[in-house]
């Protein structure tokens, strides 16, 4: 894909505002493609260079390429009250999925800080789910809950958490009630993929950045408490100044970040992060999965397994053993540990996957850039009080499945080589995709491997399917239903037919596999790691469920509401 | 939703160019909301009346509305040399699903009415389709074959039957190419799709006029070739007047539904044709029956039938007698002729799963209406250089389903109550929501019933689903590839897992079905049908198959090629 050396002009047509030794600082070259909203954001070989006065910041190698990261850890709470100088109040805005978690965090983080700041819940008095911030401590008695509007008037810096849908409702009111001078907090570009489509602009007398945690809102609670034991658990994040009013967007940013509980910040943009994020929900980290795992499961019955053996042949060994080498050893280490036999089995499944996973990648990220996706969602959510969101593990297979948990010997789940092919087929095909439209690595290994392995597939290991995807925002569930059965089909119709007619392994798609830049890049960031494994209750243990973490009951009206 | 009366004004801003005494008349009064693209068209009870000073119209009543219509047959044929007047030369571009059928029915009728108007193909003249054009008659020496834009500019009509792909990116130059006062001839609204997304606008002296048979372009062929011997067979059209450059559009556009063989003409816009058609043939027509199969398919083997006998209750049930049952009689037909015990299993799964296909032919039209699907279609075109389409019936079950065929008894197929509830219930999801999206009755009983049942399920009852599908436009086929799975799965997860569960019939489901204005509309058209069976070879009877009818190999490579 053509690429263009630009400049920080470029740069700020991007919607990015550099100011002089502070946030944005553009590393040379900074290479940044610019084709219309559906090509390329930021080339291979980029630095995106957002500097902060308060935080050191450290250089990385990924694979060939260099990016500046931010180092997070309970160590460095003792710089929140310089990064928020300035902020007495931080309204988060919404009860959804990452609400809970952030809320609680940020105030857990500024208590252990000695900071006054208050974290103060927005929500329609009417909501529901004032209840459930009331039962985690939000309460309008100490100041801590109140209404929506109120709130974002009186906050000093903005997290706004509600939906996706709702921001596309409501960012014209939300954006006009903001104080001067004050900082918007989005935990996703989204809103403004949404403006893109609408043509209009952010105002330019507030600070506009984003903390994007690589992990569903019950995941970046679940590891902040756990790990409050030890230093540096938590969910690793990619953070934004897409505006900088006063100067000190990048420290808020960073220390929102840390404030949080990411071990490691790395720098992004807006338009990058939400292509990525909404691209990699959609392919192997919910919906990719989801669908390999429903065409496993059939295809294994077919040929003969029983239902419990066949979904632990699939499921069990995907969200088990599979995901937990992933994220100790990476996809090499999946493959080193089989036979011989074992590896052909994986090779040849691997070869007849990966080209039609990639063309369902391809028509994910193209969808997404050229803003269908962020329609389509803004479209549904209309919909959602005539047509709520279904169930999606009802079915026979996810009943199978909570027969086969209630009765599993962790130690005893199958590494099924066939299904290890399929599955990360699909995801080197999320990264592949990734990595041809430009994405920095940093944010390749967190959309399309780390999220995956170390954030969601436990959930679906710990209740099933649901318990994963629709843990998620509106937008990922409704993209990981769209584009589920999307890969089963093409998995079925291309790739097990092809190996059913005797089609054997392709020696170059091994080998590109085999040396693909992405293993460097994903060891590198195991470095960076979490210290803890995320631990939530399976069916029937409460670990990590309930008020302000994961829910197993789930709303989808969201048309009208604020959280 | 919404509407307000309008005069011819707002019919123009819609892009129909009203003319005195001409083409459009504005029968009092047409009602058409105006909330942008995605909104209703045509609200319920319009009438558009496209005025021909060649063929009587005729007022029909469909349920509750009325509406012109142009009665087509062969005795007609002897007023095509006054519609065609001043057309020496009909240039029909490309040689894909439609061109074929078109051309040679043109052709036929052209000779049948002693004109001396040619019909001229054109294409590139390195097209593998050059072969195919030649074998049918149409050669560089008699100057009936040549080059696209050579042919164009030499044509005092131009058909455009290329890809919707290729018009996508070949538009301006093909426009610019026409002669002053010709006529551009369309056969689906596309284009227009295009170039509102586009922000462009045809060129003003010349007509547009549209003529969209409610088949493919290989049933359209048969029909005509088989109602040669019969007055009146062949494939019923709509058509629309966009442009009337000449004050003849009317005419042309008239003669040209009769000449390529329809029985009757109903009037539309290209606005309606195109969302109703992109979005029927992703409902019902295509890739909601491809999913109502498949799911029903795995339910039946689940069930523990055998894999032959889960064909016969599934596939073949739909596309033998049901479909035959719905063409002669009407959906109330097959409900009718079950038993008081079938109509039971009849009602329990039509009522599980109508709101669930809703909830997709909902987001299918919205899809559709706002753009979203045209701009998936030209980027996907642009990748099959790297993805060409895959196969579709390669797989389990059309495997199977090809030894059923070929032990076929016709009359032995079984009619399953709960497969035809399922069908029945996705095809009046694709009504209600035609109808509630203000379409009018000509256009929804032919986009989701009649081209259903008279000219696509015939095809997957001869050879399977991709001889259906891959018969059909790249636009159809990659759509049919997207939906077919979101059918299966939420019929999977919503209505089998309901009915499962005990679920038993809604009353009101099955009162608004029974009593549906729609079988009335039917009704009418179906006095309109043409007066013979569509008749295709199964596998390894080349009846109706081969150059210039249907195919049994299809090329996906589009991205640069106008056929």
């Amino acid at each position: 894909m053509a690429s263009v050396a630009c400049t920080a002009a470029a740069a700020q047509a991007q919607g990015v505002v550099a100011r002089p030794g502070n946030a944005l600082r553009s590393a040379a070259p900074l290479r940044v493609a610019r084709a219309g909203r559906s090509a390329v954001v930021v080339a291979a070989g980029p630095k995106l260079d957002l500097h902060s006065n308060v935080f050191p910041k450290e250089l990385v190698k990924f694979a060939e390429t260099e990016e500046y990261i931010y180092r997070g850890g309970r160590d460095k709470y003792s710089k929140l009250p310089e990064a928020f100088k300035g902020i007495k109040q931080v309204g988060v805005i919404g009860w959804g999925s990452q609400a809970p978690a952030q809320a609680q965090n940020l105030r857990d983080s500024f208590a252990e800080a000695g900071m006054d700041t208050k974290v103060v819940i927005g929500l329609r008095p009417d909501s529901p789910s004032c209840e459930e911030a009331r039962a985690v401590g939000f309460t309008e008695a100490d100041g801590t809950l109140g209404e929506v509007f109120d709130v974002i008037s009186k906050s000093d810096m903005v997290v706004l958490l509600i939906s996706d849908a709702a921001q596309a409702r409501l960012y014209p009111r939300i954006l006009a009630a903001m104080k001067p001078g004050s900082t918007l907090g989005l935990s996703h570009g989204f809103l403004l993929g949404v403006m893109q489509n609408d043509g209009a602009d952010f105002r330019k007398d507030i600070n506009v950045v984003l903390v994007a945690p690589k992990g569903m809102g019950p995941s970046v609670r679940r590891l902040y408490e756990q790990g409050k034991e030890v230093n540096g658990a938590g969910i690793n994040a990619s953070f934004a100044v897409h505006q900088d009013a006063t100067g000190t967007a990048a420290d808020i940013a960073v220390g929102w970040a840390i404030g949080v509980g990411a071990p490691f910040a790395f720098c992004t943009t807006l338009e990058s992060e939400y292509k990525s994020d909404i691209y990699g929900e959609r392919c192997v980290i919910l919906g990719g999965v989801h669908g390999v795992v429903e065409s496993l499961f059939r295809r294994y019955t077919r040929q003969g397994m029983s239902d419990e053996e066949a979904f632990k042949q699939s499921v069990e060994s995907i969200t088990g053993p599979i995901t937990r080498i992933i994220s100790r050893d990476g996809m090499l280490g999946v493959y080193n540990q089989f036979s011989d036999a074992d590896k052909k089995i994986f090779e040849q499944a691997y070869s007849a996957s990966f080209a039609p996973a990639m063309d369902i990648c391809y028509e994910i990220y193209e969808d997404v850039a050229c803003g269908n996706e962020i329609k389509s969602v803004v479209n549904a959510v209309e919909r959602f009080g005539r047509w709520p969101m279904g169930k999606i593990d009802q079915t026979h297979m996810w009943q199978v499945g909570q027969k086969v948990r209630a009765e599993r010997k962790e130690d005893q789940i199958p590494i099924n080589p066939f299904t290890a092919g399929v599955y990360i087929a699909t995801m080197m095909a999320t990264v592949q995709t990734l990595q041809e439209k430009g994405h920095p690595y940093s944010e390749i290994c967190n959309e399309s491997i780390i999220e995956a392995v170390d954030s969601l597939n436990p959930y679906m290991h710990a209740r099933g399917v649901a318990f994963m995807v629709d843990n998620c925002s509106y937008t990922a569930r409704l993209g990981s239903r769209k584009w589920a059965p999307r890969f089963d089909y093409i998995l079925d119709q291309q790739a097990y037919v092809a190996v059913d007619a005797g089609k054997q392994a392709d020696a170059e798609t091994i080998q590109a596999f085999k040396s693909h830049p992405v293993h460097g890049a994903l060891a590198e960031c195991s470095r960076m790691r979490p210290s803890v494994d995320i631990s939530v209750g399976v069916d029937g243990d409460n670990t990590g469920v309930g008020a302000g973490a994961a829910r197993t009951e789930f709303r989808s009206v969201a048309a009208t509401a604020t959280a």
